[in-house]
């Protein structure tokens, strides 16, 4: 299983996604109030401004005698690929030919050994470390910022792709940082066993970045955040190592596991975690249920979750995400007819869409379904079978195209996510949705985690891109919709982490001296601070874009 | 609800516990290789050795200032009940009549705006805190120490017995910590609800002090860890509060909470926790199996654990715990004889005993039972019926009264416990058992809590007290089981927590550069270090004591 590049200036690979068909198209168009532009492609990679590598020599000639040669690239396309992640400002400024800021080198270790080694180099030579995994980040996790330091290479994980151990005893894998989701999987399934993680980036994100980004899958509800799943951690730090073994569970103290699980590459390089995984399921079953309305649809959920009616995949879309999905299903003529008279008949028509999946034994399968079903039922929803849920499974790792194709027509497409208590749920959502649509035509949001405590809420929007200042636009509303997230309770990010874009907001989360304790451990873990600078905590608290 | 004050010599209050049958004096004096001792009782309160108080007079008078005039205990009967926990090492001090170190005062804040002015004042004086919820420590939690400070005061959080909040809908309480076990099941009762945590301690343990010591109840396996039930938390530290709100899950960073949870005291003190409670069960059962052998019962564990056929409560002793508890139960005669016969019959004489119990409504009572029950049977195991299940139910909170009662005649009695993966569980098991045996004639074990990726391991061992050197005694057994524990690869502790018995450990679980991180993170917040000396973190690695 060949490693796969992504597009420079976009997500995936050539050949997948696009274009949207004509009725997408119409119905984009109507929500935005105009024609979407003419298709613009980003600039050819020899035109982007690439800044000259300040690296010095003397470091450079340091690095390689760590990694050898070909572990260090300084040539064009490999600093323009990890030059950022796959954030919309990240996109905007790679498509306009723009890769400042860029790293200077590109490394790639092939042992945690090595990794120790180049952090140890490169506090040395004051030059700054990126960890780089999937590079998916959508929140600025792996811009190259370079702090107070001369020079910033981007740590790609490529080379650390191994299964070190399997104790199936135990259901405990250990796994190097570099392995992408579809690897894991099949390093598992030769052995009957799965993680269960598959969150949107999955063809593409790490392991080691969903560990330390502390990402949730599709199918969290059921199988567990990540968080939830790892037993063991080696953190490679340039002050040292901090290795946990996986105990099942300890009275040891402060729980160190969860101060790396989300460290985000400011504390160090987590090069080994031992993960809990479990048998694949022998059976699944998707369907898709419409609810009178979005607020029908949540205390439906919360009843599932509290009353361990849950299914493994739970996703309910309001009003108006229902609305984009029948419009972008091209669902047309007599079938369109047909389903439109079956929900008006149910009191179901204009309400919110759930998609619901079990997976496991056959029999626990059928159980559990019952027991979702019921809820849903007393609830007010009407089933719509299957197929729904088939589409929904079709299309889950399928957005990030779309958005690609829109961006190059002047759509602005951007997400955020928060959760919330299901008490202050219904204020989080209203709070949330108004700040966003002061700014945007069209503002969606779905729940897809489910929690006994409260839900998380998943904000898609689209407005007419500012093609001036398009990045003035974009930071306007992220501000709008965060400061509407704080003031309203909720989490600032339930599952695409801090990175550049939230750190300021890491303090409403925190506190100040939440903020100062994580500020010491850095000062202890990384004390000459080379480790992603400007990510998770800052050292004014403010993001340094 | 009044609360209720433990002996100063020993575990509870008068008129519970003890004296033992005369067919359990008989097993231990078999045990043991003699007679015990008569009844030693404790020396009299007055008889005490109790050093003056060092306390300033300038500094008394600040405390007295910020909580009232009997806020601030320098009396003998206070100092002396808070001089110690409930460790072996304590009680044998106590009795003998030997309060140093005791605390120079006993304080009693009654907010969370007292606990913070009392951390500035004592900061300020150079006084040492002890935050002292129940004081049921047996890993010496509450020992004052005064570290480099001129004196120590325990920081009695009885008067912190309000629930703050209680979120139905999100089904969140809001605790203060001094609130004991009972008293917090008798608050939720009255809206249907339950924490479901059931530590040995539960009587006289307080809410602070299981989220302090990241604690596991009885029912642990079925309700989660404590650490499983915190939200939300507020910790009032010498440099601030640190105040986590209860999301139900985020990605926002490393999890200040469980750095907090576990903490001991050392980083501050916990003055509101925000738990997840759940509807009281409808339903419980509990039973009894024997099988064929300690190996056999958790490999039946390692099933239920890792298929999601587990109970709400499991318990599997190993053979010679089995005997103790055949033994003290005192059954004789005809029915004796009839239960032999019928283990024999089933080729579980001389097996294993398991105590399982499920807890919920009707119908998932009865399909979980038959789920585990299931695996049980496949494992070689026999039903005993509800009776043995009755027996340990009613006696669960008993064993630390016949602890005292065995103290008083000569008796070393001890319990430490840890945990380890499936794969390294036997080995785990005889090598701690191993290096108990080397020094006390009775060793047993149990296991009570399972997880998919392995269980705990809880010792209980006897010898007879070496009465010229009781603590060398106790230190030589203790510091041997330490180390077979962590050559194993086991967790030091599961639930006890690290406390000054296991401070020595902490690098052995965390590793120097973890500890290293904890140091940094405790002179953040407590930048004095007044808080709780030479418990978790010491300045030198090793305990002080």
């Amino acid at each position: 299983m060949p490693a796969r590049e992504m597009r420079w200036w976009g997500w995936g690979e050539d050949g997948q996604g696009g274009p949207a068909p004509a009725h997408a198209v119409a119905w984009l168009e109507a929500q935005l109030g105009g024609p979407l532009g003419p298709e613009t492609p980003p600039v050819a990679l020899e035109d982007v401004r690439l800044p000259r590598t300040r690296l010095r020599r003397r470091a450079a000639e340091a690095l390689r005698a760590i990694v050898g040669e070909d572990g260090v690239r300084e040539d064009r396309a490999a600093r323009v690929v990890h030059a950022a992640g796959k954030g919309y400002p990240d996109l905007v400024r790679l498509r306009a030919g723009e890769a400042r800021p860029a790293p200077d080198a590109v490394v790639l270790p092939a042992s945690a050994g090595q990794v120790s080694a180049l952090l140890g180099a490169c506090a040395l030579a004051g030059v700054a470390v990126v960890p780089f995994g999937g590079g998916t980040s959508v929140v600025g996790g792996v811009e190259p910022l370079r702090g107070p330091h001369h020079a910033v290479i981007a740590l790609d994980l490529a080379r650390l792709t191994r299964m070190r151990r399997l104790d199936e005893r135990s259901r405990l894998a250990s796994f190097e940082p570099g392995l992408r989701g579809p690897e894991v999987e099949h390093l598992l399934r030769a052995r009957g066993l799965t993680l269960g993680h598959f969150p949107q980036s999955f063809v593409y994100s790490t392991v080691g970045g969903w560990v330390a980004t502390r990402s949730a899958g599709q199918a969290s509800t059921g199988y567990g955040r990540i968080d939830e799943h790892v037993a063991g951690l080696t953190l490679t730090a340039p002050a040292g190592e901090v290795a946990l073994a996986p105990h099942p569970a300890s009275a040891a103290g402060p729980d160190l596991r969860e101060l790396l699980v989300g460290s985000e590459g400011a504390l160090g390089v987590l090069t080994e975690m031992t993960l809990e995984v479990q048998p694949r399921p022998a059976a699944g079953s998707y369907e898709g249920w419409m609810l009178p309305s979005f607020e029908a649809g949540t205390e439906a959920l919360r009843e599932m979750a509290q009353s361990g009616a849950t299914a493994d995949v739970v996703r309910l879309s309001d009003e108006r995400e229902t609305g984009m999905s029948l419009a972008l299903s091209g669902l047309t003529g007599a079938r369109a007819a047909l389903t439109g008279s079956y929900l008006r008949a149910r009191h179901v028509a204009g309400g919110a869409l759930a998609i619901v999946g079990w997976e496991g034994d056959a029999d626990a399968v059928l159980r559990r379904r019952r027991a979702t079903r019921a809820v849903l039922a007393r609830h007010g929803g009407a089933a719509l079978g299957p197929s729904a849920g088939r589409a929904w499974a079709r299309g889950r790792f399928h957005a990030p195209y779309l958005r690609d194709e829109l961006l190059g027509r002047g759509v602005l497409v951007e997400t955020l996510e928060t959760a919330g208590t299901w008490s202050g749920l219904e204020r989080l959502y209203r709070a949330v949705r108004a700040a966003l649509e002061a700014h945007a035509p069209f503002v969606a949001c779905h729940v897809s985690h489910v929690y006994p405590s409260g839900a998380s809420l998943y904000f898609t929007f689209l407005a007419p891109m500012e093609r001036e200042r398009p990045l003035a636009q974009w930071t306007a509303i992220k501000r709008a919709a965060c400061e509407a997230i704080v003031d309203a309770g909720g989490t600032i990010t339930h599952h695409h982490g801090i990175g550049r874009d939230h750190a300021a907001y890491l303090a409403a989360e925190d506190g100040e001296q939440g903020v100062a304790a994580l500020r010491a451990l850095k000062a202890q873990l990384d004390p000459a601070g080379i480790m992603n600078p400007g990510k998770l905590v800052t050292s004014s608290g403010r993001p340094s874009r």
